[in-house]
């Protein structure tokens, strides 16, 4: 694609004044527009060393309202990035509902910079390119403007640049060794990006390729380029609001019968007696203590899910869990309907915001499952959001466990008749009374419906290297032992490595 | 997911029975509306051997006008199938639209068998998987309903059934020495297709997941999910009917001054005597047939595409070109708008089935770049169908670059005044008057707007494996030595690997 680019392409004085007037009334009127549409939109720049991103950067926020956007210089990682996926700190930056995000350099600097110096093997490179390309269609699919700028120039004229750049002092320090290094190589670093730019120029994140010998002409184009793609997300997402994807008749077709029956074949007459429960309880959690300090020292991180019933003993199961687990390795995450500033991102923003870092763990007292149990019953997503959702979450702990975590799942499970008992328990110790809601008796009567979505996600999302483990959970003693156990067994199984 | 199913599920035949007697009806309802509607439906069988895909499809078929469907035995490649991309064969038996097409085993045999048998390196593993996810995405987007049914059972099962068929002369043929190793090698086998059920169930081609034990059960699980699909895609379809996508107002932004100007750049000053041109012609004809027979040697594939302005002298230079070819080694294949048959499938498939096999050379006369120019400004196709192509025709290139071929695409420019005396001399010439119609004038006044296309799609699809070559064609001479010289220096390359 960049070898058929003309970079003698320039534009002179005169047009450019002419047209910049209009284009920065247009982009000015567009980011208002986007805002009250709610259009999140995410910018990157990305192109050869001193092809001039700062200063297209700077030139284009000069049309934009300063309290609606947000700029972000992507340079190497910092070390609480790099303990993370490397996602992780995109995931994180990407801009609330109405708001723009403009990137200087981004994602692609994996795939491209690290790439050149050899920071990664082949498999991390494909794992890489998956990555991407998911997240790109998951915050398109969610509604993302996503709009990509690469800016051109040729060896020669970025060797002119260094030179003038080393001259003064004042920005000789802009130029470093490894710029250098790739104008010698630069057919090489040509090709890697050229590979990257054919892997990634989709439909729904399109490049926009910019002819950047001529600072106006570029600047212009880059304009033009922002205010096309704002214009088709306005339409498309005046479309989307016109005519709503809805709840599909075709779900109804679903036969019950015709599942796995995994939650009503789980083996609920299993008990520990209390003093085998006290004796495990040590046991396990003397383990577990050891094997935490051993998962911070090899600085793996540890990714826990719990989800089951309403009074299926979540919180019992994580307080033993954790009870001997050193607090500044840990945290226990609740996760309750999201609050307004959670609504204006990706559903998935925040729980990648709340990923452990390397060595940590975080332990979610319910998840990102929400998406196909709770709000696919409840409608609050569409037919189609909750059946992508299943691959958008095993693309999201396939990156987990890429960058070395440990990911386990947790669903507990009772019975209907054991429900109600704690429900009425709770209802009767005043300690406890603030545990139960009318919603908990509301969500009982869909206990049918629950289970439908459950065993579906189940099969779905539990993968070899992301296992769902169903916890026979209506002896409590039983059930802890279990989670306790099975975190114990992942753990020497990844510390043996 | 394949380690959650309950395996236990079975039906007796009273409900059986019953639910079948109600699917059927419901099936043959639905075959005929998706008849109506013109969607077309791809139904891909796989799961462990012995798992029933032959009996299942036989029951399915049951409530299926047989004048609407075909059933395709993937087995092994044949020659002629080995000696094309691994897709070819299953682009070329896409059904086409209203009609439904089974596959006893499918595409998926690549990632499979294949895999297991250790016939492929991890990098052809990799290509597949994005090849598979392509195809799947294409024909989705392209209006096809995609079903794909995993039937599962267990080890035990599966031993149980080899020996039962093993006992009976008249089936015991059907377990082969690789089946009875993929039985002892079960959990090898097993992590290979959960790998590729996760990376390959998308929303717009999920996997429904049959447990297989119960022959009854299974039936009425493959029938339950067949109609369910039909249901959404029919709805679907009627949704899209009644909002059809359009051209996007957004599209008009582009401002051609911003272009890369690849075509305005050409120097058509370019000539060559006709002495100069004779001496070269002769030279690189002869080189030609000598390399189109190591080709053919080496079993190398050619696809050479030819595009260029009306009257461009394309016609020319392909006689030129094959002049002292063996005729028995290419094809030149005309590509004039698509007639009933191919208007019924997707835009690439007459081009996948023009696809040369290994050795052999296809010269297309126009291409499948057709989307992107004449059905773009013409209207003929959506404004996202026609920004989606670039991204499929480099697939479908990088597919066929990836199983071996030599891929060039040549643009024959020639300037509008030039094209002006070229219509007159066709038009004042009786034998070629055949050559000029009406069209070809109204197309002249589309100039700009062809430029505006071109030049985008130079840009978006030149890529280092299947590069376009500009030919400066004011200069017939001049044209034609440039386009032999070319294949020339791109057959020398790839002969010297």
């Amino acid at each position: 694609m960049l070898e058929k680019m003309d970079l003698t392409k320039k534009m002179d004085k005169e047009t450019y004044k002419a047209k910049m007037e209009e284009l920065q009334a247009k982009l000015g009127e567009l980011q208002r527009e986007c805002k009250n549409l709610e259009i999140p939109v995410m910018i990157a720049f990305e192109g050869f060393d001193a092809a001039g991103k700062g200063s297209q950067i700077a030139e284009l926020i000069q049309a934009l309202d300063p309290r609606g956007f947000e700029v972000h210089a992507v340079k190497q990682e910092s070390e609480n990035e790099r303990m993370h996926p490397f996602l992780w700190r995109f995931w994180t930056k990407t801009p609330e509902n109405g708001r723009i995000a403009i990137y200087d350099s981004s994602w692609y600097r994996r795939v491209l910079v690290e790439r050149f110096e050899k920071m990664m093997t082949k498999e991390q490179l494909g794992n890489a390119y998956t990555s991407i390309c998911s997240f790109e269609r998951q915050l398109a699919d969610g509604g993302m403007a996503i709009i990509k700028i690469f800016l051109c120039v040729d060896q020669k004229e970025q060797k002119r640049r260094f030179k003038r750049l080393l001259k003064a002092k004042e920005t000789a320090w802009r130029v470093t060794e490894a710029d250098i290094k790739r104008n010698k190589n630069f057919d090489k670093y040509l090709a890697i990006n050229e590979e990257m730019l054919q892997k990634t120029d989709t439909d729904y994140a399109p490049w926009t390729l910019v002819e950047a010998t001529d600072r106006r002409f570029a600047t212009v184009k880059i304009y033009t380029a922002v205010i096309s793609a704002l214009t088709a997300s306005i339409e498309s997402a005046k479309r989307r609001a016109a005519h709503p994807e809805v709840q599909l008749e075709a779900a109804e077709h679903y036969d019950r019968e015709l599942q796995s029956s995994i939650l009503s074949k789980a083996d609920l007459t299993k008990t520990l007696t209390k003093e085998e429960y006290k004796k495990k309880l040590k046991e396990l959690q003397g383990k577990i203590a050891v094997l935490h300090g051993e998962m911070y020292r090899r600085r793996i991180p540890l990714v826990l899910g719990f989800e089951g019933w309403d009074a299926g003993g979540k919180g019992g199961a994580i307080k033993r869990l954790t009870e001997k687990m050193d607090p500044r390795g840990y945290v226990v995450h609740p996760t309750a309907s999201p609050n307004d500033i959670e609504r204006k991102h990706h559903y998935l923003w925040r729980f990648w915001e709340a990923m452990p870092k390397a060595g940590h763990a975080t332990i979610f007292d319910r998840t990102w499952y929400g998406r196909v149990m709770v709000e696919r019953i409840e409608g609050f997503c569409s037919t189609q959001e909750w059946q992508r959702a299943y691959k958008e979450i095993n693309d999201m702990e396939s990156d987990l466990v890429n960058s070395g975590a440990v990911v386990l799942k947790f669903w507990l499970q009772i019975d209907k008749d054991e429900q109600e008992k704690r429900f009425k328990e709770r209802q009767a110790n005043p300690e406890k009374q603030w545990k139960i809601t009318d919603e908990d008796w509301r969500n009982r009567e869909k206990w049918d419906q629950y289970e439908e979505a459950v065993d579906e996600m189940l099969i779905r999302t539990s993968t070899p290297k992301a296992p769902w483990i169903v916890v026979e959970g209506n002896c409590k003693y039983y059930a802890r032992i279990k989670v306790l156990q099975s975190v114990v067994d992942a753990l020497e199984k990844r510390l043996k490595k």
